[in-house]
Parts: structure tokens; C-alpha cells; sequence
């Protein structure tokens, strides 16, 4: 029983609040009436997942609630302005709770507003997508778009507690499944081989059957704990988790955000592999391993000569660049990724037209 | 020199970035050269200020400027985006710093630009009203006006550094001066009696010879520090600096603004004060000695039967307040303020008519 519980819960060392916690829930509806009878409290909910969960959210609390649209169109200031209005008719004060409820845009509206709101109130999270579940949960991050700029807002806000429901997962397409399955992988190739192999050979199964994806969220957040708690405001050691994802954000942006993100990254580790093998950094068999697992996870989006030039582009304003360099973690192999700054030259360009030939 | 030197710097413990300095500096030139010269930096500047010290300001930086109009009515996130725009066609990156000179609107709007632009920028700032000197440029705060709501939003987010220029302050007008002591003296009277009247023999003198301030500014900001550094985040004994607030806020709300902040502030305290001796709180002595410092501050704006309704409906919005019940400090004589919530009823109602009556 003692075993159970501590599997059940999470704790993550925060320089924000101190420590939070993760709860890996059966009951959605029981935990949903604890936290509501703590606290004066405000649930701000993806309209999507209320339609789904209508019974076990809107007991007795229909009128606290605020729907929310998540696109990433609304991921802005002005959309997270017509929020706290909703919030300050509904007489939120300092002192309450905001529950927030939806995937990723979600808590990045609500983790920003939260940091601003009377100078910061308290956020519980209850996780609604495999990647708020496996990832962005944990670590403090917000993020708002402003303009044309992806993610150039935002502040470090964790919740002071999230909640994970496994069965938020049955209202997901196999798409969003593919996406979060992206992400994890992502941590477990920076952490070792075993638990990707063993994701792999799931790989079916678990897009059909998706309770069995618990093990795998727990895994994943295990690997980014042990560094967020390091490296919280991703000054350092955080960085290695940029893995797959300088190649896979430009997928992204040229592709006007139609490849699911997780899938993107997944291309842009094989990506970074495939470099990495060029520059004698990555074994063959390495590069060939990793490969045979990412390709299951593949989206179809490629790049070729009439694109390359867009794509460096957008490979140019990573954030993380410093001066005209490119940079963005490569592999030693599994287990072992390093930062290296690379120039977008025609060196690079061909390399990148070459992978996407080949694979 | 040694002595002068510490003299010449306070340090301010904070939780948020560790420790930041203020020093009063005597050459405003070759203070922001040198600062300029440390790191890639854009300055943001009240417009007004730069007209005065344009010869100090723009020798070298005239591309790295971005100056602001600093009314009350652009304290608000969409002139912040305004602002965030200008930036980033300067190119400011996430590890350039923001320079802010100005009053308190500067310092609110770049203390929040900083608090969500990249997740967080380093600012310092050269504040350049009284009240800014005397108060608001350490204790971490920043004020976003939100529809009809004065200052719902605002983070915690210290400047890394703050240099007190006392020339500023001969550019101000006599009402900004009062203003600022209003400040001033609510401090003072926290601590104690001695420097509150050491500044009412020096009033008119003070007025008018704005170098003379410079003892009662870092009185002032020493005082406030002592508090800010056990409790940050305003959750307890920061609270004794809502004396005169409560009261004097609800006269600036109902004047329009028309009253200056400090000087709303010091017909607060003496408001706050007519309460505590009618609650046999304060001594008639007491009341009398602090009244005949305030007076010389004090705006002729009062209270009567028109608009004793609005006024009390003001005070019923305070933040601070409990239920229906007045968060407010009262006093028990100089350097001894006390948290008490008060009913606002007919009893209440009466006797701030009465001090206005009387006074």
C-alpha cells in the first residue's frame, strides 16, 4: 500500500513555489470535489473536454466554470484579457484557486494569467492531453504568442498541484496519441535505450489501448524531473531537452503548424541523428537503432529543394541561436546528446536535402 | 571614503533575484555609459524625462531608446504590447538588459514587460520622481490597470539595479514634491516620530531646494527595506504600509485621480489617525503632533454628505478588505500601526464626516 502511493504521487523541487506535486488519479469526479471544497475556486476548462466530461465536472460547480477555445490562435494576451474578465465578474479574488483543466494551450493561458493576476494566484492542473501529461505539466513553463513571434511571452509558473487522469486519453485521436508519443521518446533517447525499445514494441498497442501508456508519462517525467529540478529556468543543463526539437519547431513553422508537434520532433531527432552520424559523432548502428524506432512515428512531411531555403530560415531564428549559429543538440547515441553550434551553410543544407531523400 | 561608499549603495535582499543595489550616483552620464557599455541594452524612458536630459541620455544610444508616455491611462498591457513591439524591432534579445527611466507608470510598465518578455529579461532603473526615489523603486512590485480596475495585474520583479539621481527631482513640480513626501512621511510614521519632524521644520526649505531630500530618500527607502526583505511577497507584516493607503486611496478613486497619490496619502493618515483616537487607540497628544505634520501636506480635497456614499463604496473595494469588513491601519502613535477591520456603517460614516468637518 505504502509502494502504491508513493508511485502514485510525484514531488518536483520548484525555486518558484518550493515543491509541487503529481497525483496519478482513478476518479475524476472525486478529485474534482476535493479541490473544489479546499477553496474558493474558478475552473477554466478547454470547451472540447467539457462536452466530453460533463458529468464528473459540472457537478454542483456549474456556475464556477469558464470555458475556454484553446487554438494556438488564442494562445495570446488579448484572448488570456477576455479570460480574466470572465474571471473578475465571477468575483475571483487574491486568495482563490484557479483550477485549469485542457492540454497545453490551456496551461499556458492559465499558468500566464495566474502569474499576473493580483501579482500571481494559486493554479491546479489537471492534464487533458498525452503531452500536458507526459511533459509540459512539469516545468514551469508558460508560453504566449504575440504577433507573428511563437512563444516570445511568457513567464515560469508552475501549478501547486497537477492531477493526471488516465482516461482523459480515450478522447484523443491517435494523432494527438502519435504527438505525445513523440515527445516521450524525445526523453527517453536522452536518458537511455531500454524504455524506448520497450515503447516500440508497444508501439500499436499502446495508440489502441491507452491505459498502457501510464507507465511510459510516469518514465517520462521521471527523466525531466531529475533535470528541471536542476536547471528550472533552462539556463544550462535543460538545454539537452531541446533534443529533435530546433529541427522539429521549423517543421513546424513552414509546415504552418499542420504536423502535430510531437511528430515534428520525432523527424527532427532523426534529423539531428542523421547530422550527428555525418559528423562522426553518432555510430551507424546508433543512428540505425534509434532510427528503426523513430520511423514508426514518423509524420510524412518532408523537405526538399523547393523548401530547404524556408526551412533554413526558420532554422535561423531558433531562440537558441548565437549569432548566425545554429544551435541545437546532436547525439552520441542513445543516452548521450550534446549542444553544438552549426553553420547554416550549404554543407548543411545538402545533408538535410540528403536525409530527407534517403529516409 | 570607505564610509561614504556604503553610504553611497543599499543592498536589497529579495527572493526573487537573489540581492539588488541602489546607489546614488552624482553623474547621470557617466552612469548610463558605463552601464551601456556592460551589455546589448534598449533604454525605455518617459518621454517628458527625455526632453529634459536629452544631452545625458542620447550621446551614443540614440537607436537603443524607446520613449514611453506615462499616463495612467497607458498602464495597461495593451500599451505594454505597444512597448514589446518596439523591441523587437531593436532586436532586444533575451539577454539584453532594459535601462528604465522614469516615475512609477515607466517603472510599472517596464517591471511587467521584463516579468513576461522571454519568459523573464534583466531591467535596471534610474527613477526620477520623488515617489519613485522614496519608494516604489525597490519592493518589487509592479501595477497593471485593467478595464475600470486599478492595478489588478503586476508581478513581483525587482530591477537588478537602481540608481537614485537627486537631479532628477528639479525638474518636478511643487505638487509632485508633496506628493512624494506624503510617501515619504507614511514611512516615517511607521518608524517612529523623530525624522517626520525633522522633515515638517524643513518643509518649505525642502520644496524648494530639492538636494535636501536626499537624507529623507534614503530614510525612507531604509525603513521600507527592513520590511520588504522578511516579507517580499506582501503577505503579512508589509502590510503596515497600507497606513493612509486605504483611506487615501479611496479619496484619489473618487477625485478622479485629481489628488496626487502622496499627497491622498497624507489626508489618509490623518483619516486613519481621527479613527484611532475616536477608538481610544491614540492618544489626543499623538493625534496632535502627527496632524500638525500632515497638515502641511495636505490637499484641500475633502469629504461631506455628497459624496460620503461614493467614498465609502470606494473603501469597500479595497483589495485588503475581509468580507465586507475594512482592511485598514490604524495607529496607537508614531511607530506603533496596527491591522484592524472596521465595519463601514453609519458610525464609520459619521466620523470620517466629522474629521473632515474638523480639519
Amino acid at each position: 500500500m505504502e509502494d502504491l502511493l508513493i508511485h502514485n504521487r510525484m514531488k518536483i523541487k520548484s525555486k518558484i513555489n518550493g515543491e509541487y506535486t503529481v497525483d496519478f488519479i482513478q476518479n475524476l469526479k472525486l478529485s474534482l470535489e476535493k479541490e473544489i471544497s479546499r477553496n474558493n475556486c474558478v475552473i477554466i476548462i478547454d470547451e472540447k473536454v467539457l462536452s466530453f466530461f460533463k458529468k464528473e465536472i459540472t457537478a454542483d460547480i456549474n456556475n464556477q466554470i469558464v470555458a475556454i477555445q484553446c487554438s494556438e490562435k488564442n494562445k495570446t494576451i488579448d484572448y488570456a484579457q477576455e479570460v480574466i474578465r470572465k474571471l473578475v465578474k465571477l468575483k475571483f479574488r487574491k486568495d482563490s484557486d484557479i483550477i485549469a483543466i485542457g492540454g497545453g494551450i490551456t496551461q499556458d493561458i492559465v499558468a500566464f494569467i495566474s502569474s499576473i493576476l493580483y501579482r500571481g494566484v494559486n493554479w491546479k492542473f489537471y492534464p487533458t492531453t498525452l503531452l500536458a501529461q507526459c511533459d509540459s505539466c512539469i516545468g514551469s513553463k508558460s508560453s504566449i504568442n504575440f504577433d507573428l513571434y511563437k512563444n516570445l511571452l511568457g513567464t515560469f509558473n508552475p501549478p501547486s498541484q497537477i492531477f493526471i487522469y488516465n482516461s482523459f486519453l480515450n478522447t484523443l485521436s491517435d494523432s494527438e496519441i502519435k504527438s505525445g508519443i513523440g515527445e516521450m521518446l524525445h526523453y527517453f533517447f536522452t536518458d537511455g535505450i531500454d524504455i524506448a525499445l520497450k515503447l516500440s514494441n508497444q508501439y500499436d498497442k499502446l495508440i489502441s489501448n491507452r491505459e498502457n501508456l501510464l507507465f511510459f508519462i510516469k518514465s517520462s517525467l521521471k527523466i525531466k524531473k531529475k533535470i528541471i529540478e536542476v536547471d528550472e529556468f533552462d539556463l544550462s543543463i535543460r538545454h539537452i531537452f531541446n533534443y529533435g526539437h530546433t529541427f522539429g519547431h521549423a517543421i513546424e513553422a513552414i509546415s504552418n503548424y499542420s504536423v502535430p508537434h510531437g511528430q515534428a520532433i520525432t523527424t527532427g531527432m532523426d534529423l539531428a541523428n542523421y547530422i550527428s552520424l555525418n559528423l562522426k559523432m553518432l555510430s551507424l548502428e546508433n543512428f540505425n537503432i534509434m532510427h528503426n524506432i523513430l520511423i514508426k512515428n514518423k509524420p510524412s512531411y518532408s523537405i526538399n529543394s523547393d523548401n530547404i531555403e524556408l526551412y533554413c530560415s526558420a532554422l535561423s531564428k531558433d531562440k537558441k541561436n548565437k549569432g548566425n549559429k545554429l544551435g541545437c543538440i546532436l547525439s552520441n547515441g542513445p543516452g548521450n546528446v550534446q549542444k553544438v553550434f552549426l553553420n547554416i551553410d550549404k554543407n548543411l543544407k545538402d545533408l538535410i536535402i540528403n536525409y530527407f531523400k534517403a529516409y
